[in-house]
């Protein structure tokens, strides 16, 4: 049985992803980052998300992004809310926090590597992607000839590691009806970026994505029926 | 002036490489980590020259890539000795750490993105450099060329981050002789792969691999001295 690392972050996103390397026949070993982001629940989503989807074993790695700054999800900086902000139409969002999915993908090549893994997943999007620029095909591509350059595996060619992003040309109302389709329970996961007392505060940008991805799909979300 | 992130484990080549940023007149902000390395003298020797060189910023980030394992300077695995061992002329050694100049660099890219430096300085060495696959020229322009994409600076153009290596093309003795010229002060510096009670063990490859460019420049390391 081949390994995959997957990258789980307890989102809505993420879940789907590590559900696609389920499907593939994967032995799945989920990735997910304590790394000063605001809000822990995410971190116990990923654990729910982990246990639900039956990986081979999950790691929780602490890294201090918050003492470097520049991002609204670590910082003392608010999270902007409403349809009025113009966030997820124009630009990078403040949100963007500098570097993160490389610093991730790095890690989970490090533990690809160790564990004898090729595949890599993750579950960025560039349609509905917020205008992060290390969400786009262009990206990935260019990390994945860096992770071949950057490794034994890859240089002895004992494998070629691959970055495997199923969703990224996919709407949110597909990637919902996907993960619905291979049995994830969206109940268990976690997109806002706000959260009051552990509830999603439906007025961010992950809130309203997720909100209009259900309703596009003609799908009830499991966390709106709990609010 | 100008920021730049060094990255500075404590060894001869990185103490060289944040010098040549002072040099070239920089305001630097120096990056180690404790990943789980066997040996924390590393790290002291890190703060050491930092101090020395007059760095604006110094940084000790913590990440556990021992947890991962597959590698003789995080796990329990003998460090080879002497020169019999054929270590230091075929293949990748034991010593090689999954990944690691891979998560070191994307970790100061997401520093250097948040200070706004577009520099970042790395000690790496493809003469002497024992056949890690994550110090070659190749994989550092992979590396540059993934940065740009992967970032809000690189995306917006507001900074084109450029990958520092002044050491590449560099001899161990001419090194030596680069960073004495500076007024680096290799006695502060630390290069055992398995120090003794603190102190160089003199078998290993990098001890072998220092003392011979020592020898080569003709000048006296002072570690040396003090053994």
């Amino acid at each position: 049985m081949r390994k995959a690392v997957c990258l789980l972050s307890g989102g809505l996103d993420s879940a789907t992803s590590t559900a696609c390397a389920v499907r593939d026949g994967f032995e799945v070993y989920a990735l997910s980052f304590d790394y000063g982001q605001r809000h822990q629940v995410e971190l116990h989503a990923a654990e729910r998300v982990a246990h639900q989807l039956g990986v081979a074993g999950h790691k929780t790695i602490r890294i201090d992004l918050r003492s470097f700054g520049g991002s609204a999800l670590t910082d003392e900086i608010d999270v902007p809310k409403g349809r009025q902000t113009g966030e997820m139409s124009h630009g990078i969002p403040i949100t963007y926090v500098p570097a993160r999915n490389t610093v991730f993908l790095s890690i989970a090549l490090a533990w690809a590597e160790a564990l004898g893994a090729a595949d890599i997943f993750l579950g960025v999007n560039a349609v509905d992607y917020s205008g992060y620029p290390d969400c786009r095909p262009e990206y990935i591509e260019a990390f994945e000839k860096m992770a071949n350059l950057a490794t034994k595996a890859g240089v002895e060619g004992s494998s070629r590691f691959t970055i495997h992003t199923p969703l990224i040309r996919l709407s949110k109302a597909d990637i919902i009806r996907l993960g619905t389709s291979m049995g994830v329970d969206y109940g268990l996961t976690h997109s806002c970026y706000d959260p009051v007392g552990g509830s999603p505060c439906g007025e961010c940008d992950s809130c309203l994505l997720r909100e209009a991805g259900f309703a596009e799909a003609g799908l009830k979300d499991p966390l709106a029926q709990a609010r």
